[in-house]
Protein backbone atom coordinates (compact mmCIF):
# COMPACT_ATOMS: atom_id res chain seq x y z
CA UNK A 1 0.00 0.00 0.00
CA UNK A 2 3.02 2.61 -1.10
CA UNK A 3 1.11 6.02 -1.84
CA UNK A 4 2.58 5.45 -5.43
CA UNK A 5 0.44 2.70 -5.95
CA UNK A 6 -3.43 4.32 -5.45
CA UNK A 7 -4.89 7.07 -6.50
CA UNK A 8 -5.03 9.95 -3.80
CA UNK A 9 -8.89 10.80 -2.73
CA UNK A 10 -10.76 8.27 -4.08
CA UNK A 11 -12.04 5.37 -2.38
CA UNK A 12 -15.16 2.84 -3.04
CA UNK A 13 -16.92 1.01 -0.58
CA UNK A 14 -19.23 -1.66 -1.07
CA UNK A 15 -23.23 -2.63 0.23
CA UNK A 16 -23.31 -6.38 -0.09
CA UNK A 17 -26.98 -7.35 0.06
CA UNK A 18 -28.10 -10.83 1.13
CA UNK A 19 -30.97 -12.34 1.65
CA UNK A 20 -31.60 -15.00 4.27
CA UNK A 21 -34.74 -16.21 2.82
CA UNK A 22 -36.57 -13.97 5.59
CA UNK A 23 -34.30 -11.17 5.96
CA UNK A 24 -32.28 -8.63 4.20
CA UNK A 25 -28.80 -8.19 5.28
CA UNK A 26 -25.60 -6.63 4.84
CA UNK A 27 -21.86 -7.35 5.01
CA UNK A 28 -20.31 -5.38 7.53
CA UNK A 29 -16.37 -5.46 8.58
CA UNK A 30 -14.51 -4.94 11.73
CA UNK A 31 -11.31 -3.76 12.34
CA UNK A 32 -8.73 -5.14 14.33
CA UNK A 33 -9.04 -3.46 18.23
CA UNK A 34 -10.75 -0.51 17.37
CA UNK A 35 -14.73 -1.54 17.67
CA UNK A 36 -15.38 -0.07 14.16
CA UNK A 37 -17.24 -1.03 12.14
CA UNK A 38 -17.58 -0.48 8.09
CA UNK A 39 -18.67 -1.46 4.56
CA UNK A 40 -15.96 -2.87 3.13
CA UNK A 41 -13.90 -0.48 1.08
CA UNK A 42 -10.04 0.05 -0.53
CA UNK A 43 -8.72 2.30 -3.13
CA UNK A 44 -8.04 2.61 -6.65
CA UNK A 45 -4.71 1.22 -8.14
CA UNK A 46 -3.05 4.28 -10.86
CA UNK A 47 -3.26 1.51 -13.60
CA UNK A 48 -6.36 0.23 -12.76
CA UNK A 49 -9.96 0.83 -13.73
CA UNK A 50 -12.17 2.27 -11.20
CA UNK A 51 -14.69 -0.92 -11.68
CA UNK A 52 -11.95 -3.09 -11.89
CA UNK A 53 -10.58 -2.04 -8.23
CA UNK A 54 -14.02 -2.21 -6.63
CA UNK A 55 -13.87 -6.32 -7.75
CA UNK A 56 -10.48 -6.64 -6.57
CA UNK A 57 -11.23 -5.26 -3.14
CA UNK A 58 -14.17 -6.96 -2.55
CA UNK A 59 -12.90 -9.71 -3.18
CA UNK A 60 -9.79 -8.93 -0.99
CA UNK A 61 -12.29 -7.97 1.98
CA UNK A 62 -14.31 -10.59 2.20
CA UNK A 63 -13.41 -13.57 -0.58
CA UNK A 64 -16.45 -12.71 -2.80
CA UNK A 65 -16.04 -12.88 -6.30
CA UNK A 66 -17.74 -12.87 -9.42
CA UNK A 67 -21.20 -11.33 -8.02
CA UNK A 68 -23.68 -8.63 -9.52
CA UNK A 69 -22.51 -4.99 -8.67
CA UNK A 70 -23.47 -1.88 -9.69
CA UNK A 71 -22.37 1.61 -9.21
CA UNK A 72 -24.60 3.92 -7.38
CA UNK A 73 -23.91 6.97 -5.65
CA UNK A 74 -20.21 8.66 -4.88
CA UNK A 75 -19.95 10.06 -1.52
CA UNK A 76 -17.84 13.75 -1.84
CA UNK A 77 -19.02 15.71 1.33
CA UNK A 78 -16.41 17.81 3.22
CA UNK A 79 -17.83 16.77 6.32
CA UNK A 80 -16.84 12.50 5.70
CA UNK A 81 -13.02 13.57 6.10
CA UNK A 82 -12.34 12.68 9.96
CA UNK A 83 -8.82 11.42 10.04
CA UNK A 84 -8.62 10.38 13.38
CA UNK A 85 -10.77 7.51 12.79
CA UNK A 86 -8.09 6.17 9.71
CA UNK A 87 -5.44 7.23 12.10
CA UNK A 88 -6.94 4.94 15.20
CA UNK A 89 -7.37 2.21 12.72
CA UNK A 90 -3.88 2.32 11.34
CA UNK A 91 -2.35 2.49 14.41
CA UNK A 92 -4.21 -0.75 15.92
CA UNK A 93 -3.03 -2.77 13.23
CA UNK A 94 0.32 -1.07 14.65
CA UNK A 95 1.37 0.16 11.03
CA UNK A 96 3.93 2.76 10.69
CA UNK A 97 1.94 6.15 9.92
CA UNK A 98 4.52 8.11 8.51
CA UNK A 99 4.19 5.28 5.42
CA UNK A 100 0.24 5.88 5.24
CA UNK A 101 0.28 9.84 5.67
CA UNK A 102 -1.62 9.92 2.67
CA UNK A 103 -4.56 7.79 3.99
CA UNK A 104 -5.23 10.32 6.52
CA UNK A 105 -6.48 13.13 3.92
CA UNK A 106 -9.56 13.70 2.54
CA UNK A 107 -11.34 11.10 0.06
CA UNK A 108 -14.49 11.01 -1.72
CA UNK A 109 -15.89 7.03 -1.92
CA UNK A 110 -17.52 6.09 -4.85
CA UNK A 111 -20.38 3.59 -3.27
CA UNK A 112 -21.45 0.36 -5.21
CA UNK A 113 -24.32 -2.23 -4.13
CA UNK A 114 -23.42 -5.69 -4.70
CA UNK A 115 -26.33 -8.93 -4.42
CA UNK A 116 -25.65 -12.05 -4.00
CA UNK A 117 -27.88 -15.41 -2.52
CA UNK A 118 -26.62 -15.91 1.00
CA UNK A 119 -26.26 -19.04 1.32
CA UNK A 120 -23.67 -19.44 -1.36
CA UNK A 121 -21.22 -17.58 0.10
CA UNK A 122 -18.98 -17.65 2.90
CA UNK A 123 -17.35 -14.13 3.40
CA UNK A 124 -13.69 -14.28 4.82
CA UNK A 125 -12.49 -11.13 6.77
CA UNK A 126 -8.80 -9.46 5.35
CA UNK A 127 -5.41 -8.78 7.39
CA UNK A 128 -7.02 -5.22 8.81
CA UNK A 129 -10.13 -7.06 9.97
CA UNK A 130 -11.23 -9.60 12.43
CA UNK A 131 -14.53 -9.82 11.27
CA UNK A 132 -16.54 -10.16 8.29
CA UNK A 133 -20.04 -10.69 8.80
CA UNK A 134 -23.91 -10.57 7.97
CA UNK A 135 -26.03 -7.99 9.83
CA UNK A 136 -29.44 -7.57 9.57
CA UNK A 137 -30.53 -4.21 7.73
CA UNK A 138 -32.68 -2.88 10.62
CA UNK A 139 -30.21 -4.29 13.07
CA UNK A 140 -26.83 -2.61 11.79
CA UNK A 141 -24.24 -2.32 14.39
CA UNK A 142 -22.71 1.29 14.40
CA UNK A 143 -20.93 2.07 11.13
CA UNK A 144 -18.16 5.00 10.80
CA UNK A 145 -17.90 7.94 9.11
CA UNK A 146 -20.88 8.33 6.40
CA UNK A 147 -21.20 4.69 5.95
CA UNK A 148 -24.95 4.47 7.17
CA UNK A 149 -25.75 7.26 4.92
CA UNK A 150 -24.63 5.83 2.20
CA UNK A 151 -25.97 2.25 3.20
CA UNK A 152 -29.64 4.11 3.51
CA UNK A 153 -28.97 5.36 -0.03
CA UNK A 154 -27.92 2.04 -1.42
CA UNK A 155 -31.89 0.41 0.42
CA UNK A 156 -33.01 3.52 -1.49
CA UNK A 157 -31.86 2.27 -4.79
CA UNK A 158 -33.04 -1.12 -4.53
CA UNK A 159 -36.17 0.35 -4.08
CA UNK A 160 -36.48 2.50 -6.55
CA UNK A 161 -34.56 -0.63 -9.41
CA UNK A 162 -37.15 -3.22 -8.12
CA UNK A 163 -38.97 -3.72 -10.51
CA UNK A 164 -36.50 -2.14 -13.37
CA UNK A 165 -33.36 -3.90 -12.48
CA UNK A 166 -34.91 -7.55 -11.59
CA UNK A 167 -32.68 -7.60 -8.40
CA UNK A 168 -34.16 -10.75 -7.22
CA UNK A 169 -32.86 -12.67 -10.03
CA UNK A 170 -29.32 -11.67 -7.65
CA UNK A 171 -30.90 -12.44 -4.20
CA UNK A 172 -33.01 -15.58 -4.81
CA UNK A 173 -31.78 -19.13 -6.14
CA UNK A 174 -32.27 -20.43 -9.65
CA UNK A 175 -35.58 -21.88 -8.48
CA UNK A 176 -38.30 -20.34 -6.27
CA UNK A 177 -41.91 -19.75 -5.18
CA UNK A 178 -44.11 -16.95 -5.50
CA UNK A 179 -44.20 -16.84 -1.66
CA UNK A 180 -40.10 -16.76 -1.65
CA UNK A 181 -40.57 -13.64 -4.30
CA UNK A 182 -42.43 -11.78 -1.93
CA UNK A 183 -40.60 -12.37 1.03
CA UNK A 184 -37.61 -10.43 -0.56
CA UNK A 185 -39.72 -7.86 -2.43
CA UNK A 186 -41.22 -7.65 1.23
CA UNK A 187 -37.98 -7.47 3.22
CA UNK A 188 -36.02 -4.79 0.43
CA UNK A 189 -39.75 -2.74 1.10
CA UNK A 190 -39.99 -3.31 5.19
CA UNK A 191 -43.50 -3.96 4.45
CA UNK A 192 -45.48 -6.36 4.12
CA UNK A 193 -47.58 -6.87 0.62
CA UNK A 194 -51.05 -8.53 -0.46
CA UNK A 195 -50.70 -11.88 -1.37
CA UNK A 196 -52.82 -11.49 -3.97
CA UNK A 197 -52.64 -8.38 -5.32
CA UNK A 198 -48.60 -8.84 -5.41
CA UNK A 199 -48.97 -12.25 -7.16
CA UNK A 200 -51.11 -10.69 -10.35
CA UNK A 201 -48.58 -7.32 -10.62
CA UNK A 202 -45.42 -9.62 -11.04
CA UNK A 203 -47.32 -11.61 -13.01
CA UNK A 204 -48.18 -9.27 -15.39
CA UNK A 205 -44.48 -8.15 -15.88
CA UNK A 206 -44.08 -11.17 -17.88
CA UNK A 207 -40.95 -11.77 -16.20
CA UNK A 208 -41.22 -15.20 -14.84
CA UNK A 209 -40.87 -18.50 -16.01
CA UNK A 210 -43.18 -21.43 -14.03
CA UNK A 211 -42.03 -24.77 -13.90
CA UNK A 212 -44.30 -27.78 -13.84
CA UNK A 213 -45.04 -29.33 -10.64
CA UNK A 214 -42.40 -31.99 -9.20
CA UNK A 215 -44.80 -35.73 -7.93
CA UNK A 216 -44.58 -35.87 -4.52
CA UNK A 217 -47.39 -37.68 -3.64
CA UNK A 218 -49.37 -34.73 -2.90
CA UNK A 219 -48.58 -32.69 -5.39
CA UNK A 220 -51.50 -30.70 -5.51
CA UNK A 221 -50.14 -28.57 -2.34
CA UNK A 222 -46.96 -28.35 -3.27
CA UNK A 223 -46.40 -24.35 -4.61
CA UNK A 224 -45.26 -23.67 -7.80
CA UNK A 225 -41.19 -23.05 -8.60
CA UNK A 226 -40.25 -20.07 -10.43
CA UNK A 227 -37.39 -18.60 -12.31
CA UNK A 228 -36.91 -15.42 -13.99
CA UNK A 229 -36.95 -16.01 -17.70
CA UNK A 230 -34.21 -14.90 -20.51
CA UNK B 1 -5.78 27.38 -9.84
CA UNK B 2 -2.95 25.84 -8.01
CA UNK B 3 -2.74 22.15 -7.10
CA UNK B 4 -2.82 22.95 -3.31
CA UNK B 5 -6.35 24.28 -4.10
CA UNK B 6 -8.08 21.01 -5.82
CA UNK B 7 -8.21 17.44 -4.70
CA UNK B 8 -6.03 15.34 -7.09
CA UNK B 9 -7.51 12.58 -9.63
CA UNK B 10 -11.02 14.11 -9.24
CA UNK B 11 -13.19 15.66 -12.23
CA UNK B 12 -16.85 16.81 -12.88
CA UNK B 13 -18.61 16.92 -15.70
CA UNK B 14 -21.92 17.98 -16.12
CA UNK B 15 -24.10 16.91 -19.20
CA UNK B 16 -26.93 20.17 -19.33
CA UNK B 17 -30.16 19.43 -21.31
CA UNK B 18 -32.51 22.22 -22.48
CA UNK B 19 -35.48 21.33 -24.55
CA UNK B 20 -36.34 23.94 -27.60
CA UNK B 21 -39.89 22.99 -27.90
CA UNK B 22 -39.03 20.76 -30.62
CA UNK B 23 -35.42 19.47 -29.69
CA UNK B 24 -33.37 17.85 -26.59
CA UNK B 25 -30.27 19.98 -26.83
CA UNK B 26 -27.14 19.69 -24.84
CA UNK B 27 -24.53 22.84 -23.61
CA UNK B 28 -20.98 22.27 -25.53
CA UNK B 29 -17.82 24.08 -24.81
CA UNK B 30 -15.29 25.07 -27.30
CA UNK B 31 -11.79 25.72 -25.91
CA UNK B 32 -9.69 28.45 -27.70
CA UNK B 33 -7.67 27.43 -30.35
CA UNK B 34 -7.99 23.66 -29.77
CA UNK B 35 -11.20 22.18 -32.15
CA UNK B 36 -11.51 20.65 -29.05
CA UNK B 37 -15.01 20.34 -27.65
CA UNK B 38 -16.20 18.86 -24.43
CA UNK B 39 -19.06 19.24 -21.91
CA UNK B 40 -18.54 21.69 -19.12
CA UNK B 41 -16.93 20.44 -15.98
CA UNK B 42 -14.21 21.35 -13.36
CA UNK B 43 -12.59 20.49 -10.36
CA UNK B 44 -13.02 20.30 -6.21
CA UNK B 45 -11.53 22.57 -3.82
CA UNK B 46 -9.77 20.96 -1.16
CA UNK B 47 -12.71 22.62 1.21
CA UNK B 48 -15.56 22.00 -0.75
CA UNK B 49 -18.42 19.41 -0.99
CA UNK B 50 -18.31 17.33 -4.56
CA UNK B 51 -22.21 18.77 -5.03
CA UNK B 52 -21.23 22.61 -4.69
CA UNK B 53 -18.30 22.15 -6.51
CA UNK B 54 -20.04 21.02 -9.61
CA UNK B 55 -22.84 23.94 -9.13
CA UNK B 56 -20.16 26.52 -8.81
CA UNK B 57 -18.21 25.03 -12.00
CA UNK B 58 -21.28 25.40 -14.11
CA UNK B 59 -21.92 28.76 -12.98
CA UNK B 60 -18.42 29.22 -14.04
CA UNK B 61 -18.52 27.63 -17.31
CA UNK B 62 -22.19 28.62 -18.61
CA UNK B 63 -23.27 31.13 -16.54
CA UNK B 64 -26.15 28.92 -15.03
CA UNK B 65 -27.33 29.06 -11.74
CA UNK B 66 -30.06 27.23 -9.21
CA UNK B 67 -30.64 24.57 -11.67
CA UNK B 68 -31.64 20.65 -11.61
CA UNK B 69 -28.95 18.96 -11.07
CA UNK B 70 -28.18 15.25 -10.06
CA UNK B 71 -25.28 13.18 -9.90
CA UNK B 72 -25.51 9.78 -12.24
CA UNK B 73 -22.32 8.31 -12.78
CA UNK B 74 -18.64 7.89 -11.93
CA UNK B 75 -15.92 7.16 -14.89
CA UNK B 76 -12.91 6.14 -13.80
CA UNK B 77 -11.53 3.78 -16.78
CA UNK B 78 -7.85 3.90 -17.36
CA UNK B 79 -8.33 4.64 -20.78
CA UNK B 80 -9.65 8.28 -20.29
CA UNK B 81 -6.67 8.71 -19.33
CA UNK B 82 -4.78 10.92 -22.09
CA UNK B 83 -2.91 13.72 -20.65
CA UNK B 84 -1.57 14.94 -24.17
CA UNK B 85 -5.35 16.41 -25.11
CA UNK B 86 -4.93 18.51 -21.35
CA UNK B 87 -1.53 19.94 -22.59
CA UNK B 88 -3.28 20.81 -26.13
CA UNK B 89 -5.81 23.12 -24.42
CA UNK B 90 -3.06 24.39 -21.75
CA UNK B 91 -0.63 25.68 -24.33
CA UNK B 92 -3.27 26.77 -26.60
CA UNK B 93 -4.46 28.98 -23.35
CA UNK B 94 -0.96 29.80 -22.95
CA UNK B 95 -0.25 28.33 -19.48
CA UNK B 96 2.37 27.59 -18.59
CA UNK B 97 2.82 23.90 -18.40
CA UNK B 98 4.96 23.73 -14.86
CA UNK B 99 2.37 25.37 -13.10
CA UNK B 100 -0.61 23.09 -14.39
CA UNK B 101 1.50 19.28 -14.40
CA UNK B 102 -0.99 17.94 -11.63
CA UNK B 103 -4.32 18.58 -14.32
CA UNK B 104 -1.44 16.11 -16.69
CA UNK B 105 -2.29 13.04 -14.19
CA UNK B 106 -5.01 10.85 -14.32
CA UNK B 107 -8.05 11.66 -13.15
CA UNK B 108 -11.57 9.92 -12.09
CA UNK B 109 -15.04 12.35 -13.25
CA UNK B 110 -18.04 12.42 -11.56
CA UNK B 111 -20.46 12.94 -13.69
CA UNK B 112 -24.13 15.14 -13.33
CA UNK B 113 -26.82 15.81 -15.51
CA UNK B 114 -28.26 19.22 -15.64
CA UNK B 115 -32.76 19.77 -16.90
CA UNK B 116 -33.24 23.57 -17.53
CA UNK B 117 -35.83 24.88 -19.11
CA UNK B 118 -33.87 26.22 -22.70
CA UNK B 119 -35.82 29.31 -23.36
CA UNK B 120 -35.13 30.68 -19.76
CA UNK B 121 -31.39 30.66 -20.41
CA UNK B 122 -28.36 32.33 -22.65
CA UNK B 123 -25.42 30.22 -21.67
CA UNK B 124 -21.73 32.65 -21.67
CA UNK B 125 -18.57 31.10 -22.19
CA UNK B 126 -15.54 31.23 -19.41
CA UNK B 127 -11.98 32.12 -20.10
CA UNK B 128 -10.48 29.09 -21.27
CA UNK B 129 -13.70 28.61 -23.82
CA UNK B 130 -14.22 30.23 -27.15
CA UNK B 131 -18.24 29.42 -27.06
CA UNK B 132 -20.93 27.66 -24.79
CA UNK B 133 -23.21 26.25 -27.28
CA UNK B 134 -26.56 24.55 -27.35
CA UNK B 135 -26.04 21.45 -29.52
CA UNK B 136 -28.77 18.57 -30.58
CA UNK B 137 -28.86 15.69 -28.81
CA UNK B 138 -28.12 13.87 -32.63
CA UNK B 139 -25.89 16.40 -34.00
CA UNK B 140 -23.05 16.60 -31.27
CA UNK B 141 -19.36 17.69 -32.67
CA UNK B 142 -16.93 15.21 -31.94
CA UNK B 143 -16.62 15.26 -28.10
CA UNK B 144 -12.88 14.58 -26.51
CA UNK B 145 -12.18 11.96 -24.12
CA UNK B 146 -14.81 9.69 -23.34
CA UNK B 147 -17.42 12.51 -23.08
CA UNK B 148 -19.31 10.94 -25.77
CA UNK B 149 -20.28 8.21 -23.57
CA UNK B 150 -20.71 10.39 -20.46
CA UNK B 151 -23.67 11.96 -23.05
CA UNK B 152 -25.18 8.17 -23.85
CA UNK B 153 -25.04 7.14 -20.33
CA UNK B 154 -26.60 10.66 -19.11
CA UNK B 155 -29.32 10.31 -21.87
CA UNK B 156 -30.14 6.59 -20.75
CA UNK B 157 -30.39 7.55 -17.51
CA UNK B 158 -32.77 10.42 -18.17
CA UNK B 159 -34.37 7.84 -20.04
CA UNK B 160 -34.90 5.05 -17.09
CA UNK B 161 -35.97 8.26 -15.41
CA UNK B 162 -38.21 9.98 -17.25
CA UNK B 163 -41.51 9.06 -14.70
CA UNK B 164 -39.98 8.76 -11.65
CA UNK B 165 -38.16 11.96 -11.76
CA UNK B 166 -40.79 13.97 -13.24
CA UNK B 167 -37.82 14.87 -15.84
CA UNK B 168 -40.52 17.26 -17.96
CA UNK B 169 -41.29 19.25 -15.39
CA UNK B 170 -37.76 21.21 -15.57
CA UNK B 171 -37.34 21.13 -19.41
CA UNK B 172 -40.67 23.18 -19.73
CA UNK B 173 -42.30 26.15 -18.49
CA UNK B 174 -44.53 26.30 -15.54
CA UNK B 175 -47.94 25.80 -17.46
CA UNK B 176 -47.90 23.57 -21.10
CA UNK B 177 -50.38 21.85 -22.98
CA UNK B 178 -50.35 18.41 -23.39
CA UNK B 179 -49.08 18.19 -27.15
CA UNK B 180 -46.01 20.20 -25.07
CA UNK B 181 -45.09 17.22 -22.88
CA UNK B 182 -45.70 14.21 -25.38
CA UNK B 183 -42.74 16.45 -27.15
CA UNK B 184 -40.53 16.65 -24.44
CA UNK B 185 -41.18 12.86 -24.07
CA UNK B 186 -40.64 12.00 -27.92
CA UNK B 187 -37.23 13.70 -28.04
CA UNK B 188 -36.12 11.91 -24.70
CA UNK B 189 -36.88 8.38 -26.34
CA UNK B 190 -36.07 9.27 -29.62
CA UNK B 191 -39.17 7.75 -30.91
CA UNK B 192 -42.78 9.04 -31.81
CA UNK B 193 -45.51 8.31 -29.44
CA UNK B 194 -49.15 7.71 -29.92
CA UNK B 195 -51.48 9.98 -29.23
CA UNK B 196 -54.29 8.40 -27.18
CA UNK B 197 -51.86 6.46 -25.43
CA UNK B 198 -49.39 8.55 -24.20
CA UNK B 199 -51.98 10.66 -22.93
CA UNK B 200 -53.98 8.22 -20.61
CA UNK B 201 -50.49 7.15 -19.67
CA UNK B 202 -49.28 10.29 -18.32
CA UNK B 203 -53.05 11.57 -16.91
CA UNK B 204 -53.22 7.98 -15.11
CA UNK B 205 -50.17 8.72 -13.00
CA UNK B 206 -52.26 10.95 -11.54
CA UNK B 207 -49.28 13.95 -11.92
CA UNK B 208 -50.65 16.70 -13.78
CA UNK B 209 -53.01 19.60 -12.92
CA UNK B 210 -55.23 20.72 -15.33
CA UNK B 211 -56.23 24.48 -15.53
CA UNK B 212 -59.26 26.44 -17.17
CA UNK B 213 -59.24 27.64 -20.33
CA UNK B 214 -58.66 31.39 -21.11
CA UNK B 215 -61.53 33.00 -22.91
CA UNK B 216 -60.12 33.51 -26.25
CA UNK B 217 -63.21 33.91 -28.23
CA UNK B 218 -62.55 30.42 -29.38
CA UNK B 219 -62.11 28.81 -26.85
CA UNK B 220 -63.22 25.05 -27.54
CA UNK B 221 -60.38 25.16 -30.36
CA UNK B 222 -57.72 25.79 -27.63
CA UNK B 223 -56.25 23.06 -25.64
CA UNK B 224 -56.32 22.72 -22.04
CA UNK B 225 -52.75 24.00 -20.09
CA UNK B 226 -51.58 21.67 -17.37
CA UNK B 227 -48.76 22.01 -14.96
CA UNK B 228 -47.29 19.41 -12.76
CA UNK B 229 -49.17 19.27 -8.97
CA UNK B 230 -47.21 19.71 -5.65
Amino acid sequence: MEEKGYLRHIAFDSVVFGFSGERLKILITKYHNTGLFALPGGFVNRNENLNDAVRRGLKERTGLDNIYLEQFYTFGDVARYKPEIMQTILESNEHDLTEFTWMLDRFISVAYYALINYNDVVPTPDALSDSCDWYDIDKLPVLMLDHAEIVAKALQTLRDNLERKLVGMNLLPPFFTMNDLQKVYEAILGEKLHRGTFQRKILSLGILQRHEKQFSGKAHKAPFLYSFGE
